[in-house]
């Protein structure tokens, strides 16, 4: 019997989650969608199907699972009428109307209707809060010059989320070299990469910094920010001084890699209080 | 004895500036910040250094120069101390000051200036109504997925206007695929064309639109956006539907060459009330 089950996606999050768990002898269960599979390795997932999201539910309870926490993205998955059970049909209802809505209209009303199952509904740091540091610095030292880009660009950040744009921007020097929409991070420092060397006005100023954080108000058991070694070797890639987060706001997949890249790199890694 | 003067800076728009002025036979002078020659042809320009902007200002009051424009884009020049005369010293200190903040800050010094001696400081629209055009679809038609993309672009470049950030982004089937940041219009398109494959969520939707204003607030005599048959192709590239601008907020740096590169291409262009 496992008392938690990660309802696993795609990208490094369930893989990073499981790894905590596991390493802290905590058991656990992984549920992956049809066709998404996790990079969770040996996770003998149970899989299923929003057609018959009822009777996966019922197999969960069955199992003892008392709460679950959603790690990775998910795509919407095509809907084969044929295939849905009577009891999860009461369900479809609620369920199409999300799918028309944002990912985060759709997944508020998938954890609603787990939680209308009775399952706790978490995030990872309550499973893993070591993923998920406090407020300090992690390694290197941030300049008075990148601590106001920090500050520029978590206000500029603020205002992406209201407006669901994205959830990070990069700035050096006070300006706005990039902001984050939907091709993501990695796309972005690339953008940076590729652009950096006319864009900093002042040469011996600050080089900027990559800033990141959650949506205002969004619910922290969704889709909360990841960073990895990628991102520290990207955003050395794009010149920058150093990545920030919001503290508390932020997922990091592989600390102890991520710290050796950034003092390899000598970048800096801050979780900035709000 | 000129009435008119360009102050004349890098890029398209003062060459369209000065056609436009010649077709319609309008007399003007053309005045150069030393350093930073504009590409207007047969303009011979005054050129002048702002260490000695009062003698230049009285040069072009001699001259008859009553209303001045600025157009295109000039850098800082950096300030040689020796060279400043003793009249131009007595406005030293409120240069110095406006150097220090953005590019808008420093140019409502300028004007400001300008005015102190009696200028009127006029935008582009005023001296060439016609590459401003108001309200109106001038190729092409939008779709109402276009529309509504048009409008959660519209939405989301206010916002990033109030912020400092800049003044397009890419929207299509209502996700905010880019935003204009420092490197400006043709990276953002260069980024979506890169990345534009597996970014619309439904194939058979909208393909998107590229939209452009002014900042909200923003004085319209100095930094209107400007569009130009480059903007076409490079939207095209990026797999757009159309190319929207706020009615009377955008300069159109050649409008036949534009409607041309459109019809060829298959996008609509829109100057979309406010």
């Amino acid at each position: 019997m496992s008392e938690t089950a990660i309802i696993a996606g795609q990208g490094g999050l369930p893989v990073a989650l499981a790894a905590s768990l596991r390493e802290r002898g905590k058991d656990f269960l992984v549920a992956e969608l049809d066709g998404f599979p996790s990079a969770i390795p040996d996770g003998d997932p149970i899989r299923f199907r929003v057609e018959r999201l009822v009777p996966f539910l019922d197999a969960l309870a069955d199992r003892g699972v008392r709460r679950v926490a959603f790690a990775g993205a998910i795509r919407r998955p095509a809907l084969e009428p044929d295939l849905i059970d009577a009891r999860s049909a009461t369900l479809v209802p609620r369920l199409i109307g999300a799918f028309g809505s944002g990912d985060d209209a759709l997944l508020r009303e998938v954890i609603a209707i787990f939680e209308d199952f009775d399952f706790d509904v978490v995030g990872a740091d309550t499973l893993a809060p070591e993923l998920v540091p406090g407020a300090g610095i992690l390694t290197g030292l941030p300049s008075e010059a990148d601590r106001a880009d920090a500050a520029r660009a978590a206000e500029i950040v603020a205002e992406l989320g209201r407006l669901d744009i994205g959830q990070g921007a990069v700035v050096a020097q006070g300006l706005c070299l990039a902001v984050e929409t939907l091709p993501g991070t990695d796309a972005m420092l690339a953008f940076v990469a590729a652009h950096a060397g006319r864009l900093r006005p002042d040469p011996r100023g600050g080089r900027g910094v990559f800033y990141k954080a959650p949506k205002p108000g969004q619910d922290r058991r969704i889709d909360l920010p990841t960073l990895g070694p990628d991102t520290v070797r990207e955003a050395a890639e794009a010149g920058l001084a150093g990545i920030v987060w919001e503290a508390g706001g932020a997922i990091l997949l592989d600390r102890r890699q991520m710290q050796a890249e950034a003092e390899k790199r000598g970048l800096f890694l801050w979780a900035r209080a709000r």
